[in-house]
């Protein structure tokens, strides 16, 4: 897909938002949703979305969505490095097919990285269920603590 | 250096903000100052930094000023994607030494990519001075069209 066309309302990132697709959340309120990435690059790797912008890239987000999205980054952030103790955080946010774009509603990541880490932008195995809900418990605990 | 730390007033950058170094200036105003990265990943490479927040990284940066990167981070690769019609481009903000960061003034890359490009995330090649001045011109001419 490039930069330019249409939004689709079945990405799944839409589906998750409408409640129609699962996800393990660790935040929301009512601009912005942060949750696991399934095919996670590091542990940890976080995806912060807008909930009220049907906008699939940069040139299209509500400027005000924007805002709040980044605000979101900075707190999730901030969790995820005093729970996780990374050496580093790549925070990314990629538009169209040739710059690793994925899913069709913007979203940005948190990337945590540790010592030792390669710096891949991809992965390609899904992470173990059983994982993803234990570190998700340990990160909510810590955003509410 | 880690993400811990204390903010280094001699950082390349916060001498860019000062006017005691160069840059190829795209944009200015109260809040932020963008400009191209001397060591680009491709071709319009631009670099985005607040000018009022002596933060290293996302973890230290003021909200308004983080805020204020993000929106002009939207106005940049509008007019990079404008005049440069790139196939994608990626957002990135790197924290710590092992997530790639290398000046640490927090600062938002903007990286527009190609079609047949690698989505490699470290330049080794300063780019000639001539080329640069050119792109400036034209970034600058579009932003102010």
């Amino acid at each position: 897909m490039s930069l330019h066309g249409d939004y689709d309302s079945q990405n799944i990132f839409a589906k998750i938002i409408r409640g129609e697709a699962p996800c393990y959340k660790l935040y929301e309120d009512d601009d912005v949703l942060a949750f696991l990435d399934v095919f996670p690059q590091s542990y940890g790797h976080t995806l912060v979305i807008p909930k009220r912008s049907a906008a699939r890239n940069i040139l299209e987000v509500d400027p005000g969505a924007l805002s709040k999205m980044a605000l979101a980054v900075q707190k999730l952030t901030r969790v995820l490095v005093a729970e996780l103790e990374p050496a580093g955080v790549q925070v990314a946010q990629f538009n169209g097919n040739p710059a690793g774009q994925t899913v069709f509603h913007i979203h940005m990541h948190i990337v945590p990285r540790y010592e030792g880490d390669t710096l891949g932008v991809h992965a390609s195995q899904k992470a173990d269920a059983a994982e993803l809900e234990k570190l998700q418990a340990r990160l909510v605990k810590r955003l509410n603590g």
